[in-house]
């Protein structure tokens, strides 16, 4: 049974920020929230996380392993420098899902995202040491069968961005429909989901959803782990197995049990 | 008649490395791919061009008034201080797809994507200083109405998100399919397009499909320019001529006549 | 009895790099030196470590409390992100000058820093968990009485900047030659010790060393702490006392005690 | 006749801002100086100018061929990216020295560098297009001879720094008192000079006095053009003259002429 930890990491009344006193420079916006996301990727990696950027105003992290004093200082290093400040709001769930709905209800019930009073929110309740199990957390990485030679040295690199984009869209769609799970689209032609606890036919499914929908030929790769990062690795090596192979699908990897 | 100038920039090799000689943590990465894209939206924006990130291995520029010089000095910034290079291609045409076609064209041309041999590809041809014009470029930016009352503090994050996706999809392929024309989802409830001289009618059209298919709310101001930084900030006080007044779509503004 | 453990970080054969197969431009070398170090602040520091840019081809961390496998980490992250490559060498010693020297020395032993086959050498060892007590670092925070007021805002740039740069110069080597201790200018009119337990006394004669030799009034807030961070939170509110109170040296303040 | 630009770059009211409302973490301000350095590295490299971090809260630009409008556009970028914002104070003269004296007493005129509401002054007059030459701006480089060799690898790193600042605050005087020119420690053994026209007798006596006073062996590159970028590439090709033929100065390299 999977055991997420999700972070909700929202940038306090950043709409009004962006156009006060004069609409901003978009070029310093993007480089702005871009080096923001960068620097809480490290941060959170650098605590085992995985940080996706989402809508860049909205983040979300998984953060199993990650108490609230890493927290607060993760939002400490942001006032610290940048004209921003975070929000932060923890939860945890048996589904990626169900643990992001609580992380959201928390945030939503401190105040509005566009309210300048609203600021540096910290809420919500990691796991505790105790509840901690080397499989709390579930990472596959997707990817594009032969992506750079069906698509990106053929279509035009418009055609191409819809085409992942597409099929990004129906696989976020699918998995959280269908198994309260949550996907990103992570650059490149690659996907990576939380999951909960979905077992091999599961992802075989939702390969072929996309395939029909779609039309366009993923596979993945499964992992899992006691944090994000190690559930990703795994997932990694896992997708390289399938590269190795020519299979669609690999994992869930079970862990190895340390006794 | 518009007249796009957009660079197509492709990380050479980029899926390789990713996995050589092991798959890279998957936090390092991000914030790889998220800086370089930062520093791109700098260096082309310090031009008057705009960045977008794509798929952040292979990002667009609309790159009017940049030349070739230009170009060079953006590729051997990123050689200075990257552990990969950059390709870029430059074209131009009437439509933003039409260009973004030639680029790729070009791009492909040179060798794969993957292919570990071709290395920092400059090729292409901008405008001459004598086939510009002060409205060769128009850029139109998006937003939802009330995303932040209507869904950030509604919904939970990842229903959102995926509200946002999917109205951006939609917007992109319409715009793609009907008019030639690139958009890009730009972070929070935010799309901007690289127009074909789309008129008011076009754009109330284009809002009107994405309200019918995917049942969200968009507003838009369109502004011309010489070069995306002066068309995009007339786009941006429009949309805030939007706000304030209660429309729909604001411009295209007509750029000042200097004489 | 302070039990300082420092780490040596040195970019791999980065001289021949830096022209190679021609002369760099100096703004990218600039940025890429610059973004290294702010890079490693934030790795040592979310570590409780204290990095000094020193000669930002070698640079200095006051590490305890960080094992191998973190440096490992932070030589793995840069790698990653960066065209050039790290060495770290670690090391332990009742001053930190002689902590210091063992680092340099077992860099040293492994090759030259200009040798391009000696990459990313990770040597040495980390105090063990039971040799770490609550005032292994003693940080001293100095800065000069009414820089602004005096300099800043009275003599023109260069001449301020001389002065700092010449009480830096007789406050390092006053503290290295006399404590084995390790003064860093850490921009402002700012500069940190990491001292070797200098008592009260002892920063009272190295205040008016520097006010005879380079006729400039520093002031100084010492902590100590099990990490760099720790003491130097400490040393920073002691400063701060001095500002208060006119003071010229506040500390060292004895740590807390646990039990 | 060197006709040097030169701009003062400071961060408004930083001092208090560091210890408001409580002393800020070291690591964060370290890397918020730095990075905010490496961006004026970009910002006034992508148009040709030379900057140096000096005490890193002020810092100093070779700014020939940067108007007015280039100069509100950087401090705008920063605005738009940073907790703090910057003053810029642009001023010419026949030497750096003078050129920076007059830029400081500009920003001095307008208040206090630690006055919260002086925020954002920009100040001073750029060279107009039909005073600039090119051989306006003279830099300077110097190296330590075979630092590697002889410190790097010999001693343990600080003796090598303390050896390394000396001959740095020996040269940084004797150039601005002997020749108001001025020298810039940069990184490793380097250190870059902006000079008053010195000839090459000027550099050979300077290089003999740091060798007498200091006991380091220096040698150096000299070049001169229209701006900071293109008389440091000539500077940094006449260094490794030096280096290939065994000589002590090179240059100044005289400026092709156009016609």
């Amino acid at each position: 049974m999977s055991n997420t930890q999700v972070t909700l990491i929202q940038i306090d009344n950043y709409g009004p920020w962006t156009v006060t006193p004069e609409p901003r420079r978009e070029a310093d916006l993007q480089t702005l929230q871009s080096r923001l996301y960068a620097d809480l990727a490290q941060l959170f990696g650098d605590r085992e996380g995985y940080t996706f950027f989402a809508r860049f105003d909205n983040m979300i992290a998984v953060s199993n392993g990650i108490d609230m004093a890493g927290h607060a200082r993760i939002q400490e290093s942001i006032r610290n420098r940048y004209p921003v400040t975070l929000s932060l709001s923890v939860a945890t769930g048996e589904t990626p899902a169900t643990a992001l709905s609580t992380a959201s209800a928390q945030l939503q019930a401190a105040g509005s995202a566009q309210d300048a009073r609203r600021q540096e929110i910290l809420k919500g309740s990691p796991l505790s040491a105790s509840d901690r199990r080397d499989d709390d957390v579930q990472i596959a990485h997707f990817d594009v069968n032969d992506a750079t030679g069906k698509y990106t040295d053929e279509l035009d690199a418009f055609a191409t961005f819809i085409r992942i984009e597409q099929s990004y869209l129906e696989l976020m769609r699918y998995l959280h429909d269908e198994h309260e799970s949550l996907a990103f689209f992570v650059g490149g032609d690659n996907m990576i989901a939380v999951g909960a606890d979905l077992d091999h036919d599961d992802y075989t499914r939702a390969v072929q959803h996309v395939d029909e929908v779609a039309d366009v030929d993923l596979k993945v790769g499964v992992g899992a782990g006691e944090t994000a990062q190690s559930a990703g690795m795994a997932a990694k090596h896992a997708l390289e197995t399938c590269r190795r192979n020519g299979t669609t699908v690999e994992g869930p990897i079970p862990v190895p049990q340390s006794d």
